[in-house]
C-alpha cells in the first residue's frame, strides 16, 4: 500500500501539555509534507479499551494509505512489544496491547510486524515516552514510503483485547454503554446486525438505569423536545438520545456509573 | 470565486469524540491538497446564535475563497434545508438554522443554494451525521473548485436569526453580554459605532449587575491590576474586563446568568 | 536561517474562543504554504513562566527554522516592547516580557530585534489583540524569508525571566514542582544533572509534602500499580509518578498548593 500523506494522532495525551506537539515535531522533521490530524488526545487515561474503539470507528473515514498512531501506553518502557500493522489498507503504530486488536480481528489479510529496529528510532530513547522517539519517527518513515518489512519481524501472535460484546439470554439481547458523547448520548456496543437478528420484524423496547423507552426511532426531531428515544446512530450502534437535550441525565445513573451500564433490549407484544 | 485551499470548521462537537475527526478524514479523501482549520469545536451544544456569532467574527480573517462548514445542527436528519451561501467571497456550508443569517444579511449579493445534489453526498447518508456525509464532503468539493450552482438550487428565503441588538430608550444605551471569553472578559453587543452615536463627546459609564464603571479605557494596563474597566476590545465590541484578572468575578452575577445580562450605558455629566 | 515552512503556536487563549483561528487565518493569507502546529493554548492566563517553560521544553523538536509564536502578553497593548529572536536556527516572535528568556539565556549567539516596522503588521493594529495583528503577520513574513533585521532594530537587553532554580542547601537538594501533567505526574525543575552531581553514586531518597520516597527508578512499570516512585523524566527531570494512577492524589497537598511545592532530595546511606 502506497502512503497517503496523512498520519493521524489518537492519544491519552490530553490537550494542556506539550506532548502532542513534540510528536508531531519529530514527525515533520521527517517528513516536511505530510498532514497530520487529530483524531482524539483525549482518551480516557489509559483506557486501551477506548482508545481501541475510537481509531476502529473512525480509522475507515480516512483515506487508504494513512497512518495511524495510537498511542494509551500504560506500560510505557517495559517489555511490551511495539507493533506496525497494515491491514485494509491503512497502517498502524503504536504499542502491542491489544489496541488494534479489534481492527486486525476484522481484516484476516491483516500484517503484524514487531518494530524492533532502531535505525528508525531517534537516536535517544527515553524509557517513558515511546510516542515521541519511536511511534511518531516510524510513522513518519512509514508516511514517506519506508516499508513495514524493513522495520521488524513479522508476528502472529499480538495482544488480543476483548471487548464486551452483545449477547442474547432468554428472551433478551443485552449489551453496555461504551461511549457518552458530547451531546449526552449513550453509545452501546449494540450494532444495527444484533439489533435486526434479535428483532426480526418485532418493535423494540430498551431499559437503561430507570429508563424504559419503546419504539426504535430514526432522527432525534421524531419526539417531542426533552424526550427520550432511541436510534441507530452514525456509528451504526444503538443509542439512547433526548431530542434538544441530554440522555446522560435520564438514567437514574451516577454519571461514574454509566460507562458500562447495562442495557436490555426486549421484544413488544 | 476561485477556492483558496483552506476549510474552516465550527461545530458543537466538543474535542473528546472522533467527529470533527471523521469530517476531516472525509474531507482529505476527496481533496488531499486542502488546509483545515478548526475556529471552535466547542460551540455550546445546540446553540445557533453562538455558532452564527463565532463565524461571522472570524471568517473574514481568512482569505477570500476560504470555505466555512459550520455544524450546529439540532434539528439535524429533519426536513430543514441544508444550505451553500457565497457572500464577500467566502462559502459558507451547513444547515439552514440561520447560522449563516449575520453574514447573509450583511452582504446583500450574497448567493445562497438549497445543497439537493445528492451527487456530492457521500454514498451512504446516516440521519444523524450530515456534518460528515453531507457538509464535508460538499465543503471538499467547493475547495476543488466544483461551483454551488451545481450542488443545488438558489434560494431566496433562508432561515431568519434574530441576534439581540443594542437599543436607546431615555437617557441610556441598552446591550447584553453575549461572551464570557477565556480570560474572563465578558463582551457585549454593543459596538464601536452604536457608543459613538450614542456618546457623541461624552465620558461614558456602564452599569452591569452590581458593577459600575467610568469612563473608557484603551488598554488592560491603563488600570490597577485588579480593577475593572470597559473598552472597545480587538471585536470592536464593547468589553468589561480586569487588568489581570476575571471581570465576571465581579459581576455580582451567578456565572450561569451572566450570558445575556443587560448592560446599561449613560453619559457623565 | 532559511525558514521550514513551519509555525508553531503557544498561547493562553484557551480552546473556546476564536482567537487562535484569526491569527491561523491571517497567518495563511499572508503565507498559503505554511504548516501551523499548536503546542498549546491552555498556558494559565498570564503565566509567562508557564509559557516560557513550554517553549523552552518543546521548541527543540522541531525542524531548524521553525518560527515559534508565544502570545502570553497580559500587558498587551502597553508601551512593552515586542521581540523577534533568532536562536539555535529558530525564530521565536512575542512579547518581551521574559518568556523567551531560557531560550536566550542557553544560546549565546541569540539574536534579538524589537519589532517596530509597521510595514509588517496588519494595517489596523487593535490594542488589545496583538496575536493577530502584529506576531500573526510578522511570523507569517518570516515563514515566507522574510530577515528579522527588516523588522526592528537589534536590542541586547531583553526583560529576564528568572525561573526557580534547584539548589544545595546543608545535606540535601531542594527543587519546586512545575507541572503536573495529564497523566496527574508531578513533574521538577530538578534535572538529570543536578541529581547526578548531588548524589554522585548514592541512592536518593524524596520528600515531597507527606510523601517518602526512596530509590530511582527507570520507568513506571518497575512498581506495583498504585505505587509511587520517582524517575527521570522524557524531558530528563525528576518527576513523581504512581505506576497506573495519579500522583498527585498522593501528595497530601490541596491540588492548588502543588504548583511550586518544595521537593527535598536527599541521599540515603
Amino acid at each position: 500500500m502506497k502512503p497517503f500523506g496523512v498520519i493521524t494522532l489518537t492519544t491519552d495525551f490530553g490537550i494542556v501539555d506539550p506532548y502532542v506537539a513534540m510528536m508531531k515535531g519529530v514527525i515533520l522533521t521527517i517528513n516536511p509534507d505530510v498532514k497530520i490530524i487529530d483524531i482524539s488526545h483525549q482518551i480516557r487515561v489509559g483506557s486501551i479499551y477506548q482508545g481501541a474503539a475510537y481509531i476502529k470507528e473512525t480509522f475507515t473515514y480516512f483515506p487508504k494509505g494513512t497512518v495511524h498512531v495510537c498511542v494509551v501506553d500504560p506500560r510505557v518502557g517495559s517489555e511490551r512489544r511495539m507493533l506496525g500493522v497494515e491491514a485494509d489498507g491503512h497502517f498502524f503504530i503504536g504499542p502491542d496491547n491489544g489496541i488494534f486488536w479489534p481492527v486486525i480481528k476484522e481484516f484476516e489479510s491483516a500484517e503484524i510486524f514487531s518494530l524492533d529496529n532502531r535505525d528508525y528510532f531517534l537516536p535517544s530513547v527515553s524509557h517513558t515516552f515511546h510516542g515521541r522517539e519511536i511511534f511518531a519517527p516510524v510513522a513518519a518513515q512509514i508516511s514517506k514510503g519506508q516499508a513495514l518489512e524493513n522495520m521488524g519481524k513479522k508476528i502472529d501472535d499480538p495482544v488480543v483485547l476483548e471487548l464486551p460484546q452483545p449477547y442474547v439470554e432468554g428472551e433478551f439481547l443485552y449489551g453496555q454503554i461504551v461511549r457518552i458523547d458530547n451531546f449526552g448520548n449513550l453509545i452501546s456496543n449494540i450494532g444495527s446486525k444484533d439489533m435486526e437478528g434479535f428483532l426480526g420484524g418485532s418493535v423494540p423496547f430498551v431499559e437503561a438505569g430507570k429508563l424504559k423507552i419503546e419504539n426504535l426511532n430514526r432522527i432525534y426531531d421524531e419526539v417531542d423536545e426533552g424526550k427520550p428515544m432511541i436510534l441507530i446512530n452514525s456509528s451504526d450502534k444503538l443509542e439512547i438520545a433526548v431530542n434538544l437535550g441530554r440522555a446522560f441525565e435520564y438514567l437514574g445513573l451516577d454519571r461514574r456509573d454509566i460507562l458500562g451500564a447495562v442495557i436490555k433490549v426486549g421484544r413488544i407484544g
